[in-house]
């Protein structure tokens, strides 16, 4: 008998209607002879609505009591659509992590899964019943409930499907799967039949909202093939598995894209060695992260432009980091600009095919869009361009690469 | 060093400002040198949405589940609540009833409590930190979430107070104490000083809606002193304690009263030995709780009226057990009101006055006010009267045994 793990998300959940569509997708399934195990995130808003009524509380709201709160929300929807599969007449009950035990770290708020115990729930999934655990929750060794972040319940459902070997897990969104690139930005978006591990990593840490790519890589490092399909369509979804899966077609896989970033720029650097290290270093033991890196070869060999990416929301913190050690790093000015966004390819044909990089820079020339900064990697470029430049960026690259 | 249990109601928690008030309340007791368990329920409002998004899911909502979606509220509030001590530089932190354990039996949601594991709590309090247990819930042994029923935080706390065994048990809530009569009927009630746990279990169960009665009988069985006063005043409140340590000047303490009945009489029973249980038999066996009898002794021996009390929301139901075995029963006509209200007088005074009765209908005859059924205990005397006479007949018994 094969055995699933399927997850429904915040906006599957969103209603007691949707509840009671999730309910039956569900049956179905189980009709079908399968031995069933759910997780179900929050219905969407009550994370938000929680978060918000801590932020009121306290600014420095303690972690162990934020995972206390924010859990409630998968316990209400775990009881709510258990007690609709109830009442459609199958066998049911909700699970919370502490009841399992899943077993987590002590880092509260983003905790990791150690072991999840499974003798209950197979004894319940082999006996007829599904179960419904609640997502991304779990508990310490200390007795205390645990979350595991954001996108949490995707990543509860990764290791669920590890510790119960489930033969699939199947992430049911309010989207139909992956796509080429953001639908809502490009019309000619297409859906991804399949994508490999390595290629949704880069398209979820790129952009791609559909999972977060703590999730993603859960399932490449235990190697759990994933589904991602909508609830609400009864479409084929996107399937995220490993590369010798997946016959490409293509070099570009997919197109992501973030506003996330800003650029910062070092101008007049006295070009010495070391000096990359002491700007970069007290950045670093303030846990502001650098993206993109681009140093300007100096003509005389004395001054030197020094430019990085950062998350936007690090920009005043790491300006005043910057200036804090300004005698020390000794440097003309300095100058910032948060309008940009950074556009990438991915696709794991670019490996064998060498002209990619090439291709993605023509085709922003060719529609003056001026490149700001670039990274690669394997399966990846990653440019920065203007803002307001985003959507033209990423049309012209769905076109040069023939996902149109 | 004095230990104190403080339990905080649903509208004492029922928006985060007032979440800020009752931590500001709890820091200035804790700075009193004191060892501090609080009890929280819901934020008012919770339990309610989610006891309406479950009626929506199923009419027969699983009473299991019932208690995982339930104790959510208490699960919220009580993080809120910590979180708050937290931001006023209080050490505090949050327990479920799982967590502790309060170990419950498994009658899911109205639960009773077994045992309660007492050394982590004991532990941090001792250390200077203020326990925050969220009220209404436990676990049962089979490690699911219970809850204690309606006004099961009350319960709680009365059970904590004992296990713990704290000096004191404060109930505060969102009016300033227990009451002669209900204010919002008769502007001339009173605050009780003092109020013995026999007159208040009467109390509470004849209407006054304080404190449930299971969470009262909770405190009378284990001698635990209540004390009830308001969230959001100064003033002492009221004192639910043992007969002895009251000094009783009135014959009647308090008046209560309750439009939960309805009344139905069954004219021309064939009046035989056994006809009362045959007619009360079904009832029972279907749950139906009768509360005041009253058999008119028939003139010639032959035939008889019976009138009986029930929950105004079984009337429809009694009916139908009364008409399915009318054959059987042996009467001419069933007749029933639901306009009916029972109003009693309590007080453990009247023991000793014999003359108590006799002035409370003297009173009532006085305003002309019919008396449709009597029932009488040690220490309180109920009538029922039409329910639009209630607020008149209250009047005239607050004046007549001195409690204007």
């Amino acid at each position: 008998m094969k055995r699933l793990t399927l997850k429904f998300g915040g906006t599957s959940v969103g209603s007691l209607e949707k509840i009671q569509k999730v309910a039956g997708i569900i049956k179905k399934k189980h009709q079908e002879d399968k031995e069933i195990i759910v997780v179900v995130s929050a219905m969407s808003g009550v994370t938000n609505d929680l978060t918000k009524k801590a932020n009121l509380i306290s600014k420095s709201y303690d972690p162990k009591e934020q995972d206390v709160l924010l859990s409630a929300g998968e316990q209400i929807s775990s009881s709510l659509l258990s007690a609709a599969l109830i009442e459609l007449g199958v066998k049911a009950r909700s699970w919370m992590g502490w009841q399992i035990p899943i077993l987590t770290d002590k880092t509260h708020t983003s905790s990791r899964v150690l072991k999840i115990k499974t003798d209950e729930v197979l004894n319940f999934i082999s006996n007829g019943g599904v179960a419904v655990i609640a997502g991304f929750q779990g508990v310490s060794i200390e007795n205390r409930i645990t979350t595991l972040g954001r996108g949490g319940s995707d990543l509860s459902a990764v290791v669920i499907a590890k510790f119960f070997e489930t033969d699939s897990c199947e992430i049911y969104t309010d989207v139909e799967g992956v796509f080429t690139t953001d639908p809502s930005i490009h019309a000619k978006a297409k859906k991804i039949e399949k994508i490999s591990y390595e290629e949704m990593l880069e398209m979820s840490s790129l952009g791609a909202k559909i999972m977060q790519p703590v999730a993603v890589q859960a399932s490449m490092i235990n190697e759990i093939p994933v589904n991602v399909s909508s609830t609400f369509s009864d479409d084929e979804g996107t399937k995220i598995t490993s590369e010798s899966e997946i016959n490409y077609k293509n070099e570009v896989t997919g197109i992501a894209y973030s506003k996330n970033d800003a650029k910062v720029t070092l101008v007049g650097v006295v070009d010495k060695p070391g000096v990359a290290a002491d700007i970069f270093e007290p950045l670093g033991k303030n846990n502001i992260n650098i993206d993109m890196v681009i140093q300007n070869i100096s003509s005389e060999g004395k001054k030197t432009d020094i430019t990085f990416t950062i998350k936007r929301t690090d920009l005043s913190k790491a300006i005043k980091i910057v200036e804090d050690s300004s005698k020390h790093l000794n440097y003309q000015k300095i100058i910032h600009d948060n309008k940009v966004a950074k556009v990438s390819i991915i696709g794991a044909g670019m490996i064998a095919n060498p002209g990619v990089t090439y291709r993605m820079f023509r085709s922003l020339a060719d529609k003056k869009i001026n490149i700001l900064a670039i990274s690669t990697s394997e399966i990846k470029i990653s440019v920065l361009v203007h803002e307001d430049r985003t959507q033209e960026a990423i049309k012209a690259l769905h076109k040069t690469f023939g996902l149109d």
